[in-house]
């Protein structure tokens, strides 16, 4: 119910994916029941497998996260992450406000052992084919071993999911060298460098879209600012074009001409086929979407979920963060507290 | 000296700096002076107002800022912002290793009083013109204060060299609300805001290419990576158009088409027309460019540091930052140490 333009996108998108499928998997719609059965009896929804639980209470984008999930007991979100929680579902699908996602993955599924700080990836498009980059803006002050988490479950959500062989994972920095950045940057490079990863060491900015990594690490604060400027040049992009259409008639028809291509070419920025991202490091299966989801997106966002879910990534995170694996990455020991 | 392509670029560009100007000034080339002969007599230099002063060594862009510095007295870099200092010139420009330039002018300039670190900026296009960024990577691991001087010396420099009326001043960050970001990035908040600068509050990253702000203010981890994001997209542009143009002749000829207006749309993107950016904070004009500047870009490098040296832009800067002035601004007072 949380999206922008729940429910509706949220039914046609769980419908359309398991016609694609012919009932492959089984969806539960949670949210206000009537409004549900409404966006129901406008579609042709027979013969999908679907059932509805019903939870009275919206959280809004606008809800503070952590004090709407203790007042809203029965929102969509909390009751549909406990059916989870309870096994009742096998994973957990929102286009709703992420921060309140994020929250209620957290604190009702927990975190897997040895994960500090659950995190959310983004993807960057690349001369290389699509790039992971985390924390987008789940963790805004981090330490040291935190970012090896990010490069540890970036790397095998890239791995399990993107199907990448053994995924090339860079710490972005302000240079190459490993003496480059802030002492907490250089101390993760230390722990990656040490850690079993494919690690090709620092990237700098104008490396992402180049392709030269895979799975790119940093801080929630830089992953934020700049996943939030990459999604602005398109944009911007068009403004341009536009002031250059205005001066005369066959720039116009230039511009006509030039936007279709690079809509073309910029394809796989489209957020639709990507289906949202997974919040990595807790004990289930949390989907985060775009708040204004298409059902196309929404779609992909249950395809997703199903992937993950069969992947076993968490078996993955929680084996390769054992204290007895991590020692022998080295010998570092830290404690594993949020 | 320093500079990809010195001397040729920086005598040829000094020349025309020159001839467009009909001598309004002196220029004093520093560096090897045979090779700076050798240019001159290639090119036209006849009644134009330059001098040559010889300096045998150069640092290079492979050079260690600080050891060169101290290993090569004699560098082109040393001998030339010595002539500055000591005011046989008012300004100085090197299109060298951005880092010894760096170092160079805040050693031998000296910082300016209430200045904790000095800094550079970059400019960023955006749909309301062009905006400055601070800091451009100077500085990775910054305070409170020393972000809010960034604020000061940049609003300044926006007045000065830009003529924006009263600049529009934004601190970079994750979310609008001043409860977002590190607790630096909080407290620089604060500071700010009580601050006499026309400070709009926080910006996301997706406000930089919009044109939120004027003048916006982070540390320089952040700034080097959303810079150096910024400065890859066009040859990510570039490289999928090519892509896409790969697909048919009839693609080919549009691609063709769009790049030319792309261009045209990006044009003020281009480092050449801005001319370098002045090292902010210290006891002089020091002006850095790319370093494989080109003559034209080296004329208006030369164009800004007359500039800058005119606007008295350090005389402000110390006024804004002195003990009283910001007393007066809050009751905040900081040691300025760097």
């Amino acid at each position: 119910m949380g999206g922008d333009y729940a429910p509706a996108n949220e039914v046609a998108g769980a419908l359309e994916a398991l016609r694609q499928t012919n009932n492959e998997f089984e969806v539960i719609l949670v949210g206000r029941e009537a409004q549900i059965k409404e966006q129901l009896s406008a579609r042709n929804a027979e013969r999908l497998s679907y059932s509805i639980v019903n939870a009275d209470e919206v959280i809004t984008m606008e809800d503070s996260p952590t004090a709407a999930l203790k007042q809203k007991k029965n929102s969509s979100l909390a009751v549909g992450m406990q059916l989870h929680k309870e096994g009742r579902g096998d994973a957990f699908v929102s286009a709703g406000n992420t921060g309140a996602v994020l929250s209620a993955s957290t604190l009702i599924l927990g975190r897997i052992k040895g994960v500090s700080r659950p995190t959310i990836s983004a993807f960057f498009p690349s001369e290389q084919g699509v790039c992971l980059l985390l924390d987008a803006g789940t963790n805004v002050d981090c330490r040291a071993q935190h970012l090896y988490e990010f490069g540890v479950m970036g790397s095998i959500y890239a791995k399990k999911i993107f199907k990448y062989e053994n995924p090339t994972v860079a710490l972005l920095n302000v240079g190459e060298e490993k003496s480059k950045g802030t002492e907490i940057v250089q101390e993760a490079y230390k722990l990656l460098a040490a850690g079993k990863l494919n690690f090709i060491g620092n990237i700098e900015g104008r490396d992402i879209l180049k392709g030269k990594a895979q799975v790119i690490v940093c801080d929630g604060f830089v992953g934020n600012i700049v996943l939030k400027f990459g999604e602005s040049v398109p944009s911007f992009l068009k403004s341009r074009l536009k002031q250059f259409a205005g001066q005369s008639l066959m720039k116009k028809f230039i511009v006509g001409i030039s936007r279709n291509s690079l809509r073309s070419s910029l394809k796989d920025m489209d957020y639709e086929e990507h289906g949202g991202v997974p919040v990595l490091g807790v004990n289930g299966v949390s989907i985060i979407g775009h708040g204004g989801s298409t059902p196309k997106a929404i779609k992909n966002m249950i395809f997703k979920a199903v992937d993950v879910a069969k992947s076993q990534i968490n078996k993955h995170i929680e084996e390769a963060l054992a204290p007895s694996s991590q020692a022998a990455n080295g010998g570092t020991q830290y404690a594993a507290v949020s």
